[in-house]
Parts: structure tokens; C-alpha cells; sequence
């Protein structure tokens, strides 16, 4: 492992090839506890800019819960089905006091002093004060990194997910209680595992050929 | 493989934590052929919203190209030692013609008439129609779930990445004659080998406790 890798190449492909976006889930399967565990770890460990991890993920199991979402999320039953839905939250604010806790954690989880952190946080500090786009749009692109490495990470553990835009956050919000807590819904993945008799299973992945979608420069 | 998954759940999170955002790049060493396909195949692969992929990635192994780039990317010599340096980018427009290139790839690649798939395409050209954000936005948002994808993908197959939004995307646009192409660059993401000697590798990863980022709610 670590630099020899878990997987070969060619298992790779075919486990991304076996994902898709899943449109009906088997309502009776529950991913198992060291499975889950597993997935939370991929979001917790997700990879963000500087580092700053501006999100929360917040995550149901309970199926009445589920059904009060449902009329949010375009009637679209993954949301009820599904063995865990993952909602994506950010930060509503990211500012001075976000960045003091993230610097605080990370000279506790490094042993050193804080003022050897000080290069770094100031310029962390520096970006949050004069940033180059909406911080609130630049955590929400954080989301969609950690979006993408738990639909990678559930596809190596063989766990079906469905990605969805098509909700209404404000309903969500409201729902759930973000915004009391200091966050904003973002996106939802519910994962889980797909119905025997999910039709889009058998459908074939479309995607640009690779001649389109890569480019090679420079050579 | 398949439903039955890749990896197991421990050695997953284990190859989540071997991965960090590396600092100092091997420049000596090569991603092999099998696995940057498999690399290149994970972007390819990376799902979107609609499955609409508004996107193409940029590749570039040559040392004098990537030299061209580093003043442009806060000197960060990732960019020049890393084994292949890809320019992830967003398309310039996203509209009815690209909707219609879709549905054309869809209905080819599933062997149906595209009459079948009206319904589909009229929910689509809506959406872009009258798109609840500035779809430049949308579509950047969807680069970030490839990020995604393929740095998790990168730390299945023991490659090391460096992703960025440090860079001058303007200044890369013009080198790589991106806009004349039809893309803007959104990230960039070094790949390839750590150096034996990079600090960074052996830094505890900084991550807030499970208990502050997973909320399980309605239990």
C-alpha cells in the first residue's frame, strides 16, 4: 500500500465504469458499519483549499426524516431509498475565527507553538480578507472536491451514490437546522446500494471519447 | 470487483492518509503508461451534473512548457517537477449546441433515435435556458468533483498529486491557447512522485475530529 497502491490500474477503470448515477436504490440494504465508517473518513479526509476543510457533513438514516426531504429534492425517491443520505454543507462564514480554529488544530496535531504557524497564517489570513471571488462561492467549490472523493471512495467499497444539484437548500436548510448551526446546503449524495431492478444500471456510460476530453500540449 | 468492492474499508482510510498535497515533486520520476491511463480515465470518467461533462483536460509533460508556467503559478516548482501537470478546464460556453452534442454522444452510444431522449434534452436546454446560477460558475463547480475523482483516484494507484488554485489562470488561458480552443483553466494538478526528501510527507495530516465534521441527524 501507501506508494505501491491498493489497486491496479485496469480494476480502477472497470470500478469507475461500474459507477453510476443511481436512480432507484434497494430500500432493504444497509451499508454496514466499518463500510460507512470508511466513507465518513473519505469525507472527513477530503482534500481543501489550504487545507481549511470549510464544511460540515451532516447525514441521515432515519426514514422519516428522509420522507420530509423528499418534496425538496424533485420527488426523487434516492433521497427516501437510499441506506444514508450525505448532506454536503459549508460554512456559512469563513473568516478570521475559522481560521484561527484551523491553525490552533493543526499546531495541536503537528506539537508545535502557534507562532511557527504564523508565515502560513497570515497568509491564510491574508486570502480570507482580500479574496479573489465570494467566500461563500469558494466553499462551495470545496464541497464539490469532497463530492467527488466520496463517489470515488464508495465506488472502491462498492457502494452505489447518486449526486444531486436538484434540491431546494433553503427547504433543506430549514429542515435540518443549517443555519442555526452555521452552515449552508450545498449538495446531496445519497449512497447506498442500487435496486436489483434499477434499469439505468444496465445502461451504457456515456462520455466523450478521450481524443476530445484530453488534450496533450506541448509535444 | 463491482458490488462486491475493490478495497477494504481499513486500507482505504489508510490510503486516503498516505496522500497529502505535495510540496516537492521526484522530478526524476515518470508516471508508467498503465497507470496514467487509468488516470486519464478517471477524469474522463468523472461524473457531472446531467452527465454533461463541461469540460477538457490539458496535459502537459513537457519540461520546457511547464517551465513557461511557473511564474504564473506563485513559483510553486510543483508544476515543473511533477511527471505530468494537468490544466483542469471549464468550457468557455455552455448552451443549446452543447446540449446538442451530448444528447448525440447519449443517443450513439446507446443505440437509441435521439427522439427518445426529448424529454431528457428538453429538462436539460431548460435548465441551461434559465440556469439558477451563471453557468461559468456551474461549470466550475463540476471541474472541482473531477479534482475530486482524480486525486482519490491518483491515491488508489500510489500516484501523488499537488492540487491548485494557486495559479494565474489568465496568464495559463494564454500559453496553453486555451480561450481559442473554447476553454478557461479552473485548477491545475501536478501528479507523480514525492521526493524522498519532502518535509511535508511526514507532517501528522491536519483534519478537524470526526465528531465536529459528521452530524447524524433525526436519530
Amino acid at each position: 500500500m501507501g506508494a505501491q497502491g491498493l489497486v491496479a490500474p485496469s480494476a480502477l477503470i472497470e470500478q469507475l465504469q461500474w459507477r453510476y448515477a443511481v436512480k432507484k436504490f434497494d430500500p432493504h440494504r444497509t451499508i454496514p458499519e466499518d463500510v460507512w465508517q470508511a466513507l465518513a473518513e473519505s469525507l472527513r479526509l477530503s482534500p481543501s483549499s489550504f487545507g481549511l476543510q470549510p464544511w460540515r457533513f451532516f447525514v441521515i438514516r432515519d426514514r422519516a426524516l428522509k420522507a420530509k426531504l423528499l418534496p425538496h429534492s424533485w420527488n426523487q425517491q434516492q433521497v427516501v431509498d437510499a441506506s444514508h443520505v450525505v448532506v454536503l454543507a459549508r460554512k456559512s462564514e469563513v473568516g478570521e475565527a475559522e481560521a484561527d480554529a484551523y491553525l490552533t488544530d493543526m499546531a495541536q496535531t503537528r506539537g508545535v507553538p502557534l507562532e511557527q504557524l504564523a508565515g502560513f497564517g497570515k497568509m491564510l489570513k491574508g486570502f480570507l480578507a482580500k479574496p479573489p471571488l465570494d467566500l461563500g462561492e469558494w466553499s462551495t467549490r470545496q464541497v464539490y472536491i469532497a463530492l467527488g472523493q466520496f463517489m470515488t471512495a464508495a465506488a472502491m467499497l462498492g457502494v452505489d451514490t447518486c449526486p444531486m444539484e436538484g434540491f431546494l437548500p433553503d427547504q433543506y436548510d430549514e429542515i435540518l437546522g443549517l443555519p442555526a448551526l452555521g452552515y449552508r446546503s450545498v449538495l446531496v449524495c445519497p449512497a447506498g446500494y442500487r435496486a436489483a431492478d434499477d434499469a439505468y444500471a444496465n445502461l451504457p456510460k456515456v462520455r466523450f471519447p478521450a481524443a476530445q476530453m484530453l488534450t496533450y500540449l506541448g509535444e
